[in-house]
């Protein structure tokens, strides 16, 4: 049976480690804390947070900090390598296993796919994966399911498209293996290069319903959700294909007239221009709201890992 | 009436928004701060302050997450755009959206004329102007102000001038705007290429008594209080007006002599050259207790906007 | 006689200023400080602590902030003087100036070996020395000792090898002056080009007893702590030299066949190449436990400097 126990002490490394009770046991912890960020709440009081950002990241970093703020505990890390050890050349499993003697858990984002993987092996605390190069988000994924369960009431029996580059983009790859625990209908919309990761594709057949497409116009009138992903130019090694593929997928209102009424946009953010500034103010623009669900979810994550709920 | 009330969720942008009655009660509660500090407060606890910098900083920044932390608050942010979601093409808006997620109140500065305001705009907390380009920084001058009426007791009556770079220098725009609500005789003193901003002195026209000079020396044995800028290198287009224009305001001891006894010197600070340290231990140099006002009356800002007292 | 008083308000430049009686005192609070961190203390509620990195730090800083985060205090500060004044030309007496106004206490560490000492002079709080140029680095020493002790039960009596760079690594100055107050044998073993530096051997010559050697392997058989350092690039002006001598005191798993069982290993941490990872396992690794002694014992310094135990 999933408890609070199921999560103290825990490494959240991927989606792949998380089965439907799971998520539903996060979110409903998630759902408490609402009540408790009013309260001044000392959960974690006493405790310390590593928070290790070796690639840029405002959303992630700014919310896991504050999320253990608004616990009662407090943060030490660096929000880039400059000024760290590593810039002397030391090693990520040193630098984890120094971290580690200084806080009662990690939460760390690395261009590299296995640097989670890899520092919660080297870890005497738990390690908590805010981003490791293209591979996973498993805290977006997670807050994300948060995002939509809110707006809806339900994940179940939606439609929901993930729309943008499918293949670097870690946000999608997470949430695509977690939808898999749901009774869902998801659409893969990308280039033609830019193509949901294989691995991915390899986690979820047989279990999530999913098609693949490049038309996202063609399917927005039956969708639910719509899930916008940035371009990343970081990813691409070729400038020119960048500017080549970044308007493709550039929604406006304009462009949402046909979705139903209560269709909901997301976007992890940051965007550059996937997303109009003209459906801010629509009904439709659920990714302001999406951002606070971060908090929320970071807030569960962390008091359930240190075993204080 | 002026009463807590009046700052509750109130955006600091501009003295041009201060009215007397405002900034006495700004000043009063600065006061309280000042025992308050002693007692280890609880007043912000389980607030969350957002401190946004986008241009260095030593003081602005150190005392507002200071006084924050003085009042059991905490701090989220960057102290440069370098490692935040800035760096990935993200609009300042888009980044105030999101922190506005994460934290109860912004304190930021940013070199945008306009960047505080349209902040506030967007915002879903208050925004606390730390500086925006060479416009305003209003709460310097509020502590300034602060900084005055403590050593002299009032700062009616006084004689003030404002020395140096009166184009460029932001401390001296909000300084001069705020101080059109007091009876003062105001100066201000600078090379003619860095004459007092237009928009200032139309602000301040027919409510605030003020000559202009390019002669500190002359008018300097009827003064009070004389507030000396730094003439900021980034500022200017032409690196050889620079070089030309630092060293017109050079006070030293020797300088100081003619003065009133209890002429006191303020500076922002940095100082590059402006003052001399051989005017550090005369009675004159005000310009480090200065700093010390800086975190009463951030205290104070932070639990007003807040609406903690 | 010593006691608390004794540290209350003082500065921690140099362990040239620690007698014996001082050093136990310290080691002490900070066996106390085990207890004190599983009780999520408030000691130090309501301090602050500015923490100030002029040289990039992992361990030094982290776990100056780790520490006083633990004592209920909070904590100020920049990792890279990046994003600060002195970006702006401020003097460093200035930019200390200022901090002691938004501060209880400060950590620093900075290039110019004279920074620490000078800083305190103009410092309205207490100073704390977190690495002077190649000078100094008191509270690693303190650590050290502390880890010493607590391994071996005792500090006396050792045979005690310093081994690496000892002209430029100031964590072997600290610990060798730190020594000369127990009754160790002391070996100092370094390449020709990075003997121990002169005015080291002044400071411990008759205090200590010592030999030199560029020999670690025929002394290793009686050590019961070597303590390795990096050979830190930056402090060299041609890198042909680095790269010479950087594989000269490269130890591993084989080098330690014929160490005394219960010999451990210590290193201040980053290490490159001086140890090697297959060394980790075995019960002579005593370098990540090392870094945990650095909560305690920094915890300790800042609660006795700021006169709360």
């Amino acid at each position: 049976m999933v408890n609070a126990e199921t999560f103290k002490g825990r490494n959240i490394i991927s989606m792949r480690e998380f089965d439907r009770a799971e998520i539903d046991f996060v979110l409903d912890t998630a759902d408490d804390m609402v009540k408790l960020e009013q309260e001044r709440s000392d959960l974690l009081k006493g405790k310390v947070l590593a928070a290790l950002f070796f690639e840029p990241s405002t959303r992630t970093r700014l919310s896991f900090e504050s999320a253990m703020n608004r616990l009662g505990g407090s943060v030490i890390g660096f929000a880039t390598p400059a000024g760290s050890s590593v810039e002397k050349g030391e090693s990520l499993a040193d630098t984890i296993r120094t971290v580690s003697q200084y806080s009662d858990i990690i939460a760390m984002r690395h261009p590299d796919e296995e640097s989670s993987r890899m520092a919660a092996k080297v870890a005497s605390v738990p390690v908590i994966n805010g981003g490791s190069g293209p591979w996973e988000h498993p805290t977006q994924a997670l807050l994300d399911l948060h995002t939509i369960r809110t707006a809806k009431g339900t994940i179940d029996g939606l439609n929901i498209a993930l729309a943008g580059d499918l293949k670097f983009g870690r946000t999608t790859h997470s949430l695509a293996v977690a939808l898999r625990n749901f009774d869902v209908k998801c659409h893969f919309v990308s280039p033609d290069s830019l193509k949901m990761r294989q691995d991915v594709i390899d986690d979820v057949e047989g279990k999530l319903d999913y098609t693949e497409t490049e038309d996202l116009k063609s399917i927005l009138p039956e969708m639910d959700i719509v899930y916008a992903t940035r371009i990343q130019k970081e990813r691409f090694s070729d400038p020119a294909d960048y500017e080549r593929l970044k308007d493709a997928y550039l929604i406006d209102k304009e462009f949402l007239r046909g979705a139903k009424e209560d269709m909901k946009l997301m976007h992890p953010l940051p965007r550059i221009n996937e997303i109009s500034t003209d459906v801010d103010d629509t009904p439709h623009a659920l990714y302001f709201k999406q951002m606070r669900h971060g908090i929320y979810l970071r807030m569960a994550l962390l008091a359930l890992v240190l075993g204080a709920v």
